[in-house]
């Protein structure tokens, strides 16, 4: 980067933006003296970055700051929320007043950013997300031809998190060069200074060594700022990292890189005397209360009916593959959908999509946090993202769908392998908490398909849901249950097996309702008739509906499921029973219950007692 | 650490490494044959890696190798298990016969790597946490100053997983120098080419920039293996790296560099082909079908009482701040027990036991994955960790502490800063989701503290108790409940309030409690009685013990939760009680239903359903 020469900004330009950051500065400090919380020395070091780029390097349409035609701008370093509101009043979105709310429960203004805030993309505050939002929305923007640009502003104490490496190696693997990292690095973390503090050198060679030009800059001399985002600007094939020299609290001696402010409003007293020290005041009027929330958040768009499945009957598939058929057909329907895999897309079959469409088909390699949170930037900017990966390992990246919801973002995730029934590769590769993880996630809704059929009827249902939509798919074979126009609800489940003799409701899903229906069989033989049900949709439950079916066979209730006892398929049932006012009078939950280990499926799932046989000895306990 | 200069290896050590490279190469290839599955190429590009330092590096006792006097090996790329027991056997572990059982049921030697197995310390499997458990044993050696090193076999698919530079980090700036890296660089993936494939130079700079000392060699020149691995044993002050190029498949024509081979097992004749190839052929007999499994596990080590609590009845403390007293108590009493803090030592309070025992006391910075990772390494050495940051964030390390869970590994998280009562920061920081993620983790504790008393005692008790424990702490400070004689058994709960009149029980913990504590008061005022308790440990949870009191209030529950409704407090009671044949007659779980947003703590509780005003008109409703 800085073999490239730019014009040097102009003296009133740079003093225009030198008074910008001063503003920022000074705002920040009020609105969180005025809200008695938050950080405003993590907002002073950054007042000079986010000024150059707010008022001097970017596109940005204060009336519509989401819009395509904006450039955009993450703010990975959530904590200085302040400074990005103050940045926003100052470009005009809302009044410098309605900064002044800040943190408060009526306002808009949380104390992170959310995308509640115009100009918002994804929620940040869990550090080290928003380079890899960033490099979505990049992905999103060159795809669309927009001629925009992401700008990401980094904190040094997040660049400890990996997934911050994650991003930068995607990012320059996919040489997104409309990406700018900003990095604010102030060398003092929450609790004491960063690992590196201000050795700028080592960030440098790091971010040099992902394929990033990069260059050191005094943080605080805004000719140096300008000429550094110029020369981004500027740049070809690379993305740029543009690595500030700072200081927490820069502008006021009583905190300016000391410790033990991090988080820390000033009180009135403190803040009257900085206001002094910086020689600004700025009045601010009562705010009228007018919310600035934004109406509309991204929506999955609507398509026509993808081609019907199309499967033979009588030939087990898995469900697995069928999520790959149904993509690549979704895929000629939908232009907005796009699929990342972690190095697994042979196993999870997303490759049937990506050999289909290799422009929408992203590798993500084995970077599970990076995946989840490309996918927010992309959904963010209007496409339609399914991620995948085997399920276990979608735990590696809970904090991130845990940040996608509070995103209000869509992003549909696919887990492979669940379960015990995956067999000799043992436990490190099952998923036996993806149930749980993904029912405690808000605005999600949880699919487990038994068949080809209905893996691909709901893998369309994603695609036409808002919110964070889970598929658990399984490794077996299984065979096909359902006719290839059959619908598939949500909430809703099906029920397999039905007289008026059944005994007990028996609920499975997956490899286990294949072992229910084994059961029912030899059951029947033994003239014990059940109900089964096969609950493809795990959340949300129409728990009013199940309980007419556990009502009549007499409150006699068995679940069994490929996961642990806690937080699955039984949890789930008993809480939408209960919230339906039923509760079974006979229950047994079966899942596993001891650690597994290698083994044949077949071995497995009977080792770990959830086959057939266990599902009829617990039907014969009642 | 190419400055250093070694003496070269003797042509006869060379050949009979060489030797062990090529038999670790063919029963890595005979015992996937025999399994009929797993991952023979992964295993032929890292042969003589792991044969120079099996049998040139390592001091290493066959009878013992989980000694304090064994040099550690950690087998971070865990598909490649077969080389890994191959090199077991071949250093007389276990005989070569027993490799041969690999993947079976009744066989230790699972798929992956477990502690199941004699000298190895954690499951691997799932990429990227190898080297920060690597991280953890070269510490514990390094205290206990046991003279001895740790290698971590890396390969270069995991590589893009972010946890790897946390640890790189991490173990560069402690300067582990008796860390040693070893990455297999075979440029290949499972479903294609890696992202820098055989471009070395490339993952040099990524470990100099993290402080390693790090040189590139060619990994199947056993001479340069070896003299690699004595450069590292020489080297002061810094970790070292040593990157050997190589191929997958190395060795057989028909599979060397080739796509399309990652986890295959040969066929009969393709193995036929390819040791002819080799020239060699192992003769082994059938295995007599004797287990190797390891006996003893490490156990948290038994230590006096440490002093009682200490707090002036009246006056309120937060939970979390109690954590740090008990800590530092503990620390006093038990000369194992460690802490490593996210960032965040002066929230969540560890910093209070990290000013008392500074050498026992490690800043994680904002890194989780690793923390929870090296915790593991820690523990596999015998030390008792405690590890903590909010709790919300330990969800960037679900997967970690999974595999935590599958190392049979002792540690004990705490996560602050739990549901909406955290007020202003806003929902990036409240914690909705962690009693699910931690209830869904194998040979887990769960306990909720509402007071400093129960948080002092039951982190004593997670000092004491194997698997993995949690405690969940709260930010707002709340009134003392209990003496500081008071005894909290796992599992257990308190009834707070208790009379023959009691209409409804209520369930709650944490600022729950508190809530109920108020409404139980306010309804006796109105002339109802409820009974109140205090479910401090919600997993494990008596069922039956609980039941009693569900009846004796006529099966009318309410459960309330600073959490989201799935997989918490709710869902615990409801399996407990079913697990005792009971079942509610009425019930209402309470919990965090709308996507919270920054305010005060009490109008964050009172607005998402929680405050004593809500439990007050539940109870009403029945």
């Amino acid at each position: 980067m800085s073999a490239t020469t730019v014009a040097t900004p102009s003296n009133s330009t740079i003093d225009a933006i030198k008074e910008k950051a001063r503003r920022l500065s000074v705002l920040s400090m009020m609105a969180t003296t005025a809200a008695g919380s938050g950080h405003p020395t993590s907002c002073m070091s950054a007042a000079e970055l986010v000024a150059g780029t707010f008022f001097y390097a970017m596109k940005f349409d204060p009336r519509n700051p989401n819009s395509p035609q904006s450039d955009r701008f993450v703010l990975s370093k959530g904590h200085a929320a302040p400074v990005l509101y103050a940045a926003f009043a100052e470009a005009g979105v809302f009044p410098e007043s309605r900064v002044m709310t800040l943190r408060q429960f009526s306002s808009e203004l949380e104390g992170h950013p959310t995308p509640r805030i115009p100009g918002v993309d994804a929620a940040t505050g869990s550090l080290g997300q928003g380079l890899s939002v960033g490099a979505g929305l990049a992905i999103a923007q060159r795809m669309d031809k927009t001629g925009t640009r992401t700008y990401v502003l980094l904190g040094d104490g997040e660049m400890a998190e990996g997934q911050v490496w994650e991003a930068a190696e995607f990012a320059g693997h996919y040489k997104l060069d409309n990406l700018t990292v900003l990095a604010d690095v102030n060398a003092l973390g929450q609790s004491e200074p960063t690992m590196y503090q201000h050795d700028m050198e080592v960030y440098r060679k790091k971010f040099e060594a992902q394929g990033f030009a990069a260059e050191v800059i005094d943080g605080h001399d805004v000719n140096a700022v300008l000429t550094a985002l110029d020369r981004a600007k500027s740049t070809k094939g690379r993305p740029q990292a543009i690595l500030g020299r700072t200081v927490k609290g820069h502008g006021v001696d009583f905190v300016a890189g000391k410790e033990h402010w991090h988080g820390k409003a000033f009180s009135k007293d403190e803040l009257a005397k900085a206001l002094q020290e910086i020689g600004l005041t700025i009045n601010v009027p009562p705010d009228p209360g007018r919310s600035y929330e934004r109406k509309s958040l991204p929506q999955p768009p609507d398509f026509p009916a993808p081609a019907a499945p199309d499967y033979a009957p009588g030939k087990p598939v898995a469900t697995r593959e069928a999520y790959g058929f149904a993509l690549k057909r979704l895929g000629a329907v939908n232009p907005k959908i796009m699929a990342i895999s972690g190095d697994v897309k042979n196993s999870t079959f997303s490759e049937i999509f990506g050999d289909a469409y290799p422009d929408r088909f992203y590798q993500g390699y084995i970077a599970e946090q990076n995946i989840v949170s490309v996918g927010v930037g992309l959904a963010a900017f209007g496409k339609v993202p399914f991620l995948d990966t085997f399920a276990c390992f979608l735990s590696r990246a809970f904090d991130e769908v845990r940040m996608a919801a509070i995103s209000r973002s869509n992003i549909n995730l696919c887990g492979s392998h669940c379960g015990v029934s995956i067999g000799e590769d043992g436990p490190s590769q099952m998923a036996l908490e993806d149930l749980a993880m993904f029912r405690a996630v808000h605005s999600s809704t949880v699919l487990y398909p038994s068949d080809a059929i209905s893996a691909e009827r709901l893998t369309e249902s994603m695609a036409r849901r808002p919110g964070i939509n889970y598929l658990r798919t399984s490794r077996p074979k299984t065979p096909i249950l359902y006719s290839k126009d059959e619908k598939f609800p949500i909430p809703g489940f099906k029920v397999l097996r039905q007289s008026a003799q059944d005994c007990v409701t028996v609920i499975g899903a997956g490899i286990t309702l294949h072992e229910t229906l084994k059961a029912a069989d030899e059951l029947k033989a033994g003239g014990t008739a059940i109900r089964v049900i096969d609950l493809y949709c795990v959340k949300p439950i129409d728990g009013k509906a199940l309980a007419e079916h556990v009502n009549a066979t007499g409150g006699c209730l068995v679940t069994v499921e490929d996961h642990w006892p806690e937080g699955g398929i039984g949890d789930a049932v008993l809480a939408a029973l209960a919230g339906a006012g039923v509760a079974p009078t006979k229950f047994r939950l079966l899942a596993v219950t001891g650690m597994p280990h290698s083994g044949k499926p077949d071995e497995l799932i009977d080792a770990f007692g959830i086959s057939a046989r266990h599902i009829a000895a617990a039907v014969a306990s009642f």
